[in-house]
């Protein structure tokens, strides 16, 4: 079977001679964004973001777990970032997944428990304002005034802010 | 003070109305993607990817942590990803980063250790290497076959693919 990833690969290799030049280590807007790894969230574009901008972040959910505090612990004490936006999104996988079941089924395919919470959850404004309860909480972070929550509506493109 | 992020908010709304129509919840080319947060990274620009296509997870370092296999394991057998790629890049953060020092300073400055370990490396092979080896060895992920590693030079955008 045809491998996407054979196909990725001849598409960066392709896109290799529009390279815009190298950017400093430093995001010159001085941004940590944590959304979801879903598909349809083009960071770039929704913001209208350039190489060498904003830190980008994205697991399951956009979810506050200790890998992103890590994450943002060094985009501020080490890349000098100050603002963070925590960016979830309408019909993501994990609201309202039935969790239980899901690890249910994990366990009777491989016999094995998972060692983690999926982190379903089923109120979308309520995981936002819990992303930034999280990360105002986290006292590693040198800047904690700036920290905003959003929705990306995947069905339309609009961006709204969640106020806590 | 201005905000980046007011500003940001503002480019999105901007965007909206580019908004190129919904796509599906399950990444059409069934991969999933896992590197840096570096603000060098423009993903779905060094793929060429679309929205809809791919799932992007993005971390410090671009390291294999537990909220990376959660996330993976979520995207294969939730959202029915088959393939994963792992990049890591040149000129990273956390490269050679004297991580003992800077849980020093952390300490010095917030009274507070830090309750994670930052994953700083000294050889970038060595580190994509040790990426795949973790992924390829997640019992609960189904589809374990097509894991690739990757370098992306962010002083050329060149992408060279790592062999385990």
């Amino acid at each position: 079977m045809a491998s996407a990833i054979d196909e990725l690969f001849a598409s960066a290799a392709a896109h290799e001679n529009e390279f815009e030049g190298p950017r400093a280590l430093i995001p010159s807007k001085h941004v940590a964004l944590v959304t979801c790894m879903d598909s349809r969230i083009d960071t770039f574009r929704i913001f209208g973001l350039e190489s060498g901008q904003a830190h980008i972040l994205r697991n399951a959910g956009g979810l506050i777990t200790d890998d992103m505090l890590r994450s943002l612990v060094l985009s501020q004490r080490l890349l000098q970032t100050r603002e963070v936006i925590l960016m979830h999104h309408t019909n993501c996988g994990l609201h309202n997944l039935d969790e239980p079941a899901f690890r249910k089924e994990i366990v009777a395919d491989t016999d094995h428990d998972a060692p983690y919470a999926f982190g379903s959850f089923t109120d979308l404004n309520a995981a936002v304002r819990r992303a930034i309860v999280r990360v105002r909480e986290h006292p590693l972070l040198p800047h904690r005034d700036k920290i905003r929550g959003f929705v990306y509506e995947v069905e339309s493109g609009h961006l709204r802010e969640v106020i806590v």
